[in-house]
């Protein structure tokens, strides 16, 4: 179905991402993923063109601008190059710690982090996930101990998306019974980042564990309310929930249209896979749930834009269309024969990347809990 | 998600639809359906009170309204109370009959006919199916023979909805080797109408057989043009296809709305079966399912009423949507548990009533070989 | 795959029971359900034929062959002419009460009952579910109070399969704390019938409310143990259960085998059904689910014969049988069109009459619940 | 269900089987996926302890044991230590290369190349694939042309198993318009191998391109008869295809079962997993699956050991239980949360590895296409 969520100001936007993926991008980000690290350099340079930040303040070096569609004009433009490594650094960035930074800081914060995320030298992450603890907040053990004008962290976090290259940490950590968040530098003392984890795809987005033992953190980098942290993380979970349905049904689309073309020019049996009735009939039924989860992703856009996205929107997004991104590259996958197993294909790599995509930032499960306690009414 | 689709102006409709199906279906639509038979003259009283063939102009006695959310709020309030035969033939007047006779009439056949649909007293029905054809309308052998200033009829015709109740039967037919569309009016010579039949679902919805043996209809009953009848036909598509759409996803939503009612009132094993974990996951599911469709269902709309809504779109959603109603209601009647197979219980009801959504106005499959043709290039 | 459970002497009972079938149900099953009601003399002449009751000693007039095999042909013949619910009547009996009736009485209550259910001239039922009860046992309310050589019966009992049609009734009551298993014989005072009950599907079995106000029930009517009923309950388990998978199993497999040939014989856009890949497809997929299935099944039937089917396995079977049955029946209706939703075709009324496979005798939830606790360790 | 496939001897032999992978195989396998190369010598050791050539005649140095029961336990004791790649390399001999040496060779063969397979000392492949062809044998394009005592091929084949280890290679070539069969032994002028290909899976398991121009392969090297190419490698689909099923059962239940201990042992939101009603019911859900799946291989595997497994019969296994696997594992993987895309465990890298097996060996759709021509009668 035509999409009418963009206008002209998108289109034009789309054309600049567009490019600098071309020049930037495109040429790298295989071996990004080979070599399990992405040049550093480059977030520097996408900040600058605007293709993330935008919504920092021009004060602070940023555009000033909240629209979530040029957020969703990247994720479109970065699935149609497959490179979802950069893509899910981005989205972290954007959908994540900018966020927390942005929503919770005082001025003095706000002049001491924000110029660095909005020129891209500052890279930050979000550590809440410890061992043992999945999705339940409640289960954290990390704790943060307040001395002087220092608070000091014992504890370990695992599963950290870009916890390696992350200069700033956003750290959940008990303060008497309930939570605190505080934003931990490089270099702090007694903050240590543990091995890079082996993960099935996704090879160029690093994840890490991270340990503190007695970790020094100013005091001045309490973020938000002592003891808030709970509700702190409670009111970003919408945007984050969206980043990943917005990654997702772009990721779902591009594979799709990639595996279109593939079944048009691939013969068998002596005609274009295309021509055999189960092929059409799959790739119409992909087609037609693509265009439905579409639908929903780009109402939620403009209820974010409205300030009317509820958790529990964003939650049947989150699972619906990450869910369907993988149903759907899954049988894209099987629709490339022998050829789909292989890493030199787009829909092979997408394949083991998009794995993650039901299980970080809630699980489909957490997701249904959600939603199914909100239509009992306890929420 | 809080839908945008309405205005004020329709929430006041509703209040008004809601009101007359309180007072002159919700008395009777059982009955209908015990009798396997609709009183005639609700349907006088529903045109009178606008809940059908607004869009018939002022001039014929309508009400010059196009606007398809009004037709929305109308499959809503059906749905809500469950009365899916009435439903059905309402549906198919303003959906499918209407339309052809808006478009293909001259000025001398609006004036014979549209006031009659306008003010209720006429009941149409649209005859192309035959038997062992399906959705082939190549396949029709019903044929149209010119002879002086009438056209001799000759076929059968079969499960016609309302074919018993209708005054005038639109009624696809070969001239020569294309088809034309014939108007048959009830008493024409010729024209019998067979056995009503015995379907598992929508009992009080007529559907019949219907033989032509030398049935002469007046030269002037020709609608539209002569042999252009299978472009008439696949013009009207759309609207038919957003027709079940939009039955589809409203009665999916009232029998989901019911059920988690009786989630939460029924115990079992010594609490609410809301109170079970897979009973909310459950329900999530389809919360999640149905406000996704809801997303698609409304944008169509939206899409039709803006003269965009492409034959494959439709399509789109009319698969998707009617297999949705159909899982939901099959799983909310699993829910139910034993109450769900008695037909006092509306879930029992609606799967059966709802069964056929798949199957009339193209099949599942007839929807994902245009669309899957579409993709490959080949419309 | 080719069966390996049968031997000649099935195979020669097979044919006995076709030709029964064939003389004594065929041409009687579609007005029993149009009037709702099995004429009761064909009991009487399937059990004389050994349609079923084998089981009963050669000293109370059965044939004291217990193989479980035989059992299934007599499921598998009935439902390949689809009668359902003479199928289900001879399976109360069969799986059900009868099973009662020879582990749980002395040798008194043998000679009164088992001659009756050797010749045909007693019909049985099982009631155990109560209004708001569901599969939840520990919700049974009805109390048997003792009195003299009388227990005194009071409670409410719904969903009785054959409950107008019994002649005996096997009722669990609260003696105490505990359930005790009573015999209930029509025209006991107090015990009353309610009304019969209107379901979607299987119209000639009835299904009741049974209401006991003070029914006066003779102390030698006990069955079994005192206060032993929940394990009574548990010990039969299994064998309910593969009555159920062993009816599923044989339905979806003729239903099947009519579709096929249907598709064979129905040609759309000019070639037969089965010329499209689709629906060679579909085939392909309900002919391997139904050979996977039935490889279960036959295996449950030898482990049953070998006193070795657990109850958790039994669980898996009923489960997934009816499961596969309800979803082979959905496609084949789909696959014939409008006429899958016609009465007349089998399909149609299997499609019905299936739908409460998944729910009776423990629905697909609480099977999985039996399972999933076992793998938990506590069962 | 206890199944009922073994005796004592197959499970002394189990024991042989265990001891030697805990000693052989799962000290290194993991360096093998690292190195992306398995040990040659683990091959010898294993050919001497019988893992596999088991049905190579004693005359030859095998042990003359005809019986699939001892490779379905190979299968099962390699499915529980997770060495997937070194799996795939002895089925690749013992479903597939074997057997087409045994049943086409003459005698002089036989005694050049058993005696090799026997101890281990060779290794083969097969290579009929060729870029472009899928799983259409008709599309072969590599040419063999007599030319004296020689035959000489030319063309190209890919995803080839084994073939940078094989010594030697079955290869499909055209001869006139037919194929025939050759083998191609290492060292031969013009055959080349080309680079192993990089998959997302497998890899220890090496996979490759070969090329030959004018590879001259001396005419004793044809393999059975001229131009009868096509129906030797018909004839050993059965074989080929319960290989997948065995392997694809038992990697199933090994993941399975590892899964049911971590949501035993796995604490969240206070509990342990599978004290959570959705996990007991995804346990549930594939427990049952799982064993009625089982059923049916187990039947295969008797059916085999009769040779009475049919083509078709074996094309319902292969796809049923290869997609089975694939969604067990799916589903295992989500249970694992964030620790299931986390390649240390078994269930990250049993997911990669995993996704080729509908794939090869003949797709899913390829074996619904052979069933489904099946029931349509024209095989």
């Amino acid at each position: 179905m035509q999409r009418s969520l963009y206008e002209a100001d998108h289109e034009a936007y789309r054309e600049t991402v567009r490019e600098f993926l071309a020049r930037e991008v495109v040429p790298h980000h295989q071996d990004w993923d080979q070599n399990r690290w992405i040049d550093r350099d480059v977030f520097a340079r996408a900040a600058k063109t605007g293709l993330y930040a935008l919504q920092i303040g021009e004060e602070y070096g940023g555009a000033g601008e909240s629209d979530y569609r040029y957020r969703m004009v990247v994720c479109e433009e970065i699935a149609r190059i497959n490179a979802l490594s950069f893509g899910l650094t981005v989205a972290l960035q954007d959908d994540l710690v900018l966020h927390y930074l942005l929503d919770l800081t005082n001025a003095e914060q706000k002049q001491r982090w924000l110029p660095g995320f909005a020129d891209g030298s500052l890279i930050g992450a979000l550590a809440m996930t410890e061992p043992g603890t999945g999705s339940d907040l409640r289960g954290i053990r990390t704790t943060a101990r307040r001395d002087g004008d220092q608070w000091i962290l014992n504890g370990q976090k695992t599963f950290i998306s870009s916890g390696i290259m992350a200069d700033l940490v956003v750290v959940a950590a008990r303060t008497d019974e309930r939570l605190s968040l505080f934003v931990v530098e490089r270099d702090t003392p007694g903050f240590e980042r543990g091995r890079k984890l082996d993960k099935i795809g996704l090879p160029g987005q690093d994840t890490a564990e991270l340990f503190f033992h007695d970790a020094a953190v100013p005091a001045q980098n309490l973020l938000g309310e002592e003891g808030a942290g709970l509700n702190h993380l409670m009111s970003h979970l919408p945007r984050e929930r969206l980043g990943v349905t917005a990654t997702a049904i772009a990721t779902a689309r591009a594979i799709f249209d990639l595996t279109v073309q593939y079944c048009k020019e691939r013969t068998a049996f002596g005609s274009s896979l295309i021509d055999k009735q189960h092929v059409r009939f799959e790739l119409a039924d992909m087609a037609t749930e693509i265009d439905v989860a579409q639908a929903y992703a780009d109402q939620s856009v403009l209820a974010y834009n409205a300030g009317e996205l509820s958790p529990v929107d964003a939650a049947k997004g989150k699972w619906f269309v990450s869910e369907l991104q993988k149903r759907v590259i899954d049988r894209c996958l099987q629709l490339h024969g022998g050829y789909g197993y292989m890493n030199e294909y787009p829909v092979a790599r997408a394949f083991v990347d998009t794995r993650v995509q039901t299980i970080y930032a809630g699980t489909t499960e957490i997701m249904k809990e959600i939603i199914g306690r909100d239509l009992a009414g306890n929420r």
